[in-house]
């Protein structure tokens, strides 16, 4: 692999997997009192458009670290939409 | 302006000004609780990733995007590490 390849992947790791943590700690807490609803709407609706994006580009990083993303994101807006 | 970049824009426009409620949210009521410390961290260290990787790429909207939403995100991790 590419040193620049793998430093894409390395950074696309990082913001992806960031968000474990928050839906772990949420999903423990039940507390969203400090979490913005208006955060997770903007950026769930941003990763959408993004994946979007991805398709219409037909590029897979874009589409698999969004669409990862997203699945680790969207529980928190869920939760904070539960808990709130 | 090709509608595929528009969308590209658009996209980066969401998932960077998402973080904009979350700072004023924390700016306000100095309240941290619910926010993982450990996603900010983690999210912060792959957007300097990211820029990096737009410096060796010369991918202009890659550097812009990721330093815009780095510029929201640190904030919000300065705000966790000072309130919690």
């Amino acid at each position: 692999m590419e040193p620049i390849t793998f430093l894409g992947l390395l950074a696309g790791t990082f913001t992806t997997i960031s968000f474990l943590p928050q839906v772990i700690k949420t999903w423990k807490t039940h507390s969203t009192k400090d979490i913005s609803l208006e955060m997770f709407l903007l950026f769930c609706t941003g990763l959408l458009l993004w994946i979007l994006y991805g398709f219409f580009l037909q590029n897979v990083p874009v589409i698999l670290t969004n669409t990862a993303t997203f699945i680790l994101a969207f529980p928190i807006l869920v939760l904070k939409l539960k808990y709130r």
